[in-house]
C-alpha cells in the first residue's frame, strides 16, 4: 500500500470530498495507482488526511460508481482492471483503435399508439416499482410547501442555476462531458432537445443526417422545420461515416447515438467516433449525441461520451431524466457549444418559454442529496437481472424464432424475427396477450416494409418473474 | 317571484347542481327570468326542489361567478341587468353592434431581459401572495405520495383526460366556448399553444396576421417556421378587418386578443368580431385566438369568446393557467377544431412528448374540487383594488406626463408617454429605482423606434400599498 499524496485546501471553493475524489483520480489515471492495486480503507484515509470519514465515503462512493475503483467483498477496495478514461486519449492516426463496444444510450422510444400501454417489454420504461417514491414524495411535498413567488413566477428560459449547476457536475464526473454551467440548459426532454436543435441548426434547405434504422418520433423532430433527413446506415462500428462523406455537402449536422445505438443497441467503437468527429470538424457539421441511458452497461464499464472527445466544440450534448428516473417528470438537458448557446436559450424562449419550477427544484435536491447517485447504482444490478432473465426466457421459449442483436446494454434489446414474420402483425397479435412490444421495421424511414423485421424488447419495466412469463407468452404466439 | 321549472333527474349523469345551473342559467337566456328579477332564496329553492341546501349554493356560486346573477347585500339575489350571453346572437347583417366592450385577453408577455425581476408593474404577474398556497401544497403533496406507475410513465401527448374534463367544463360555463373534451389539448401555456399552431397551420410560404402592436415573443412563435408575419393595425374596435382584406390572399391565420388587446387593452367589439369571423370563413383563414386573462374585468361582465360565436370552425382558442394561478406551473390549453386535432396531437407529440403528469393531477384536483372557482372570484375584488390604486398613484404622481389607454380589464395597463420620451430608456431608469416595466415600443414589429413610445405597466402582482409608492417613484423619474 503506497501513501497517496492527496493535499487538501480547506480554502478551495472545492468541497473536501470532491478533492479527495479528484485527487484519486488523477492517480489513477496517472499510473501513480495501478490496476488492481489495493487503496486505503476510508477509515484509515481520513485518519492520514485528518478529515472525517464521511468525504472520503463520498468520494470512494462516486469513483465506484464510475468505475475507477471497485470492492471485493471481505477484501477491501482496489483500483478497477480497466479504466474508463482509456479511450480519451485518441490513437495515433491511422492505428485501429481496438473494436471493443463503448458506453451506450438511447431515448424517447417509438410510441406506436395502438400498443400502448405498461405491458412486458414495453420500451423505454424504467423500474418505476424500484423507485424511491417516499424520498420524491418528501423532496417534492417539502418543495410545494416552500414556493417563494420567485419560485412560481417566470423562470430561465435556460433553466434553474441549481439543477444546472447539478447535472454538470454529474455529466462531468459520471459522462466526461465537458461542460461549463452556462453550456448546460435544462428542456423538457430529449425529444424537445431534439426538436430545438432543428429549429436552431436547420434551415429548411438543409439536410441532417440521422441513423438508420432510428427513432421515427426523434425523425419527426428534425425533419419538422423542412430539413431533409437522410438515412445514413448503422453497421457494427456505428453510422457509417463513408456513407456520410458520400453525400457530400450540405448535411448540416448528425444525430447519433454513439453509446448504445437507438433500436439495435450497438455501441460506436473508438475510431468511429474520431472519424464521425472529424468529418464533422471537416464539414462545419453539428453532432447531436443523445446519450440516454449510458447510465447501464453489462458487460463492461460504460465510457465517456463523444462529446468529451471533441477538441473543436462540434457536439451537442442531449441527456434526459426520463429512463434514470421516470418519464413523466419531463425534464431532459442539453449541453451546447458556447457560441451557439444565446441562439438555443432564444428559442427555447418561443417554444415554451421554460420548464416548470417545482420539479426543478426537487430534482436538484435530489441531485444534491446523493439519491440519484445512490439510485443509479442500485439500478445497475437490477436491469442487469432483469436482462438476464429476459435472455434465460428467450433461450429457454423462443430459440430458433428469433435472433437477440446486442443485449449489452440500456433498458431494452432488439432481436430479429425468422422465417419472414411481420413483426406489426406480430406487436399486434402480442398485445392482444397483455405485451407492450414495439416492431423494429417502424424504426426504418417509411416506417416498415423495407426495414427489417423484429422486436424492440424493454425489460427495464417489469420484474423478472414477469420477463420470464412474457417470454413464455411470446413462444406460444410465435409457435401459433 | 315566480315558480322556476327546475326539472331535476336524479338517474341523469349530470349532478344535481348542474342541473340547478342548466336549468337557472336557461331560465334567464330564454326570458323566463328577467334583468333585475329576484330568484329564490337558496333554502326556498332546495325546499321546493327537495334537495339539500349545497347543491343549490353550488349553481348560485358559479352563476354569480358568471355575472348572471348579482348579490345585493342584505336583500337576496337577482337576475343581472346584463347577461353576458347577449353576445352569442349575431345582430342581423348590416345591423350595427352597439360598440360596448367585451371580455378581454392577454398572454405571455414580452418579457425584456434586462428589465426582469419581481418589482412592481412586473407584467403577466399575478397576485402570487393571494395564492391559496396551503391548499395547492396540500393537493400536490398528495398526488406526489399517490403516484402510480401509469402516472410516472408516458402519458398522453393531448394531456390527461381529468384535467381536459374539468377545463372544457370551466371554459363552455366560464368562457362559452363549445368545445367537447377531445377538442381541448393540455399544453405548456400560450406561448407554447402558439408555437404548435404556427408548425400545424403555416408553411414557410405562408402569411400570418398578427395585431400591431402585439407580443414580440408570440411574433417570434408565429415567424418560428418561416411564415411571414404581417402587422395588422389595431383601431379602437379591434384588429383592422379591412386591412386583413387589403392584404389579400394566402394569409393563412391572423393571431388576435379579442377579449383585452396585448398590449393596449382595447376589447373587440361585437361588429368587428362578427366580421373577422365571416372574413375568416370567406378565406378559409384559421384565427388563433388568445384569451389569456378574460376572467378579470372591471368596468362590465366577462363576455364570451370569439370561439363560441364561430358557426364554421376557423378559431383555434388559446388560454392559459399562468395567470388565474402562477406562471412556473407551465400549464395552459389549446381547442382546436375535430379536423384538425390529430395534426396537432402529433406535431405537439413531436414538440416534447406530453406535459409533466403530477401538475396535471394536482391542477384537475384543484379545478374539481371548486378551489379554482373560488380563486378567481376572490381575485376579482383583489385586482380591482390594485388597478384602483394604480389608477389614482398615476393621477396623483404622474397627471400631465402620461396618459391611461385603458384599464378596464386584465392585469395591465397601458400608458403613452409625453413629451416624446424614450420608453426603454425611462423602464431602465426605472429598474434603477427597483420598478420592471415594459417599454410599449418593443411591442411593434422591428422593436422600437417606430412604434409608440408608452409603458405597460403589470398591477395584478402588487399590493395597493407597493403601487401606490411605485407610482410615486416613477412621478419623481418623469419630473427629473
Amino acid at each position: 500500500m503506497t501513501t497517496l499524496h492527496l493535499p487538501l485546501d480547506r480554502s478551495s471553493e472545492h468541497p473536501i470530498h470532491r478533492q479527495i475524489y479528484d485527487g484519486l483520480r488523477r492517480a489513477i489515471l496517472e499510473g501513480r495507482l495501478s490496476p488492481g492495486q489495493r487503496v486505503p480503507s476510508t477509515r484509515a484515509l481520513a485518519e492520514d488526511l485528518g478529515v472525517s470519514r464521511l468525504p472520503v465515503l463520498t468520494a470512494y462512493d462516486q469513483l465506484l460508481h464510475e468505475g475507477y475503483l471497485e470492492g471485493r467483498t471481505g477484501s477491501g477496495t482496489f483500483v478497477s482492471g480497466a479504466i474508463p478514461d482509456d479511450l480519451l486519449t485518441p490513437p495515433p492516426p491511422g492505428a485501429r483503435a481496438p473494436a471493443r463496444r463503448v458506453g451506450r444510450v438511447t431515448h424517447s422510444a417509438p410510441r406506436p399508439r395502438d400498443e400502448g400501454g405498461l405491458g412486458p417489454f414495453r420500451m423505454s420504461l424504467p423500474a418505476l416499482d424500484r423507485f424511491p417514491h417516499a424520498i420524491w414524495a418528501r423532496l417534492v411535498a417539502r418543495r410545494a410547501r416552500m414556493l417563494r413567488p420567485a419560485d412560481m413566477a417566470y423562470g430561465d428560459p435556460a433553466g434553474l442555476v441549481a439543477l444546472r449547476v447539478a447535472v454538470a457536475e454529474h455529466l462531468r464526473a459520471a459522462r466526461t462531458v465537458r461542460c461549463e454551467v452556462e453550456q448546460v440548459l435544462i428542456v423538457s426532454g430529449s425529444q424537445a432537445a431534439a426538436r430545438l436543435a432543428a429549429t436552431v441548426l436547420l434551415g429548411s434547405d438543409d439536410r441532417v443526417a440521422m441513423e438508420e434504422p432510428g427513432s421515427p418520433l426523434i425523425r419527426a423532430a428534425l425533419g419538422a422545420e423542412g430539413a431533409d433527413v437522410v438515412p445514413i446506415p448503422v453497421d457494427e462500428e456505428g453510422i457509417s461515416v463513408a456513407a456520410l462523406q458520400r453525400r457530400g455537402i450540405r448535411v448540416r449536422a448528425a444525430y447519433v447515438t454513439p453509446s448504445h445505438q437507438y433500436p439495435l443497441g450497438t455501441s460506436m467503437t473508438a475510431a468511429r467516433r474520431l472519424a464521425l468527429l472529424d468529418w464533422a470538424h471537416r464539414e462545419g457539421a453539428w453532432l447531436l449525441e443523445d446519450d440516454y441511458d449510458s447510465e447501464y452497461r453489462y458487460v463492461s464499464r460504460p465510457l465517456g461520451a463523444l462529446q468529451g472527445m471533441d477538441a473543436h466544440e462540434r457536439v451537442i450534448y442531449i441527456g434526459t431524466f426520463s429512463k434514470v428516473l421516470f418519464p413523466a417528470l419531463r425534464v431532459g438537458y442539453i449541453v451546447v457549444p458556447s457560441a451557439l448557446r444565446q441562439r438555443f436559450v432564444d428559442a427555447r424562449e418561443t417554444f415554451d418559454l421554460f420548464s416548470p419550477t417545482l420539479y426543478q427544484l426537487a430534482l436538484a435536491d435530489f441531485l444534491r442529496e446523493g439519491h440519484f447517485a445512490r439510485h443509479l447504482r442500485r439500478m445497475r444490478g437490477v436491469y442487469r437481472a432483469r436482462r438476464d432473465a429476459l435472455l434465460t426466457g428467450l433461450a429457454r421459449h423462443c430459440a430458433g424464432r428469433l435472433t437477440v442483436i446486442n443485449a449489452d446494454a440500456g433498458l431494452h434489446l432488439a432481436v430479429l424475427l425468422e422465417g419472414g414474420l411481420d413483426d406489426r402483425d406480430l406487436v399486434r397479435r402480442m398485445a392482444a396477450r397483455g405485451l407492450t412490444a414495439t416492431p423494429l421495421s417502424i424504426c426504418y424511414t417509411g416506417g416498415g416494409g423495407g426495414g427489417r423485421s423484429g422486436l424492440l424488447l424493454g425489460f427495464g419495466g417489469s420484474t423478472e418473474r414477469r420477463l420470464l412469463e412474457a417470454t413464455r407468452v411470446l413462444g406460444q404466439i410465435l409457435e401459433a
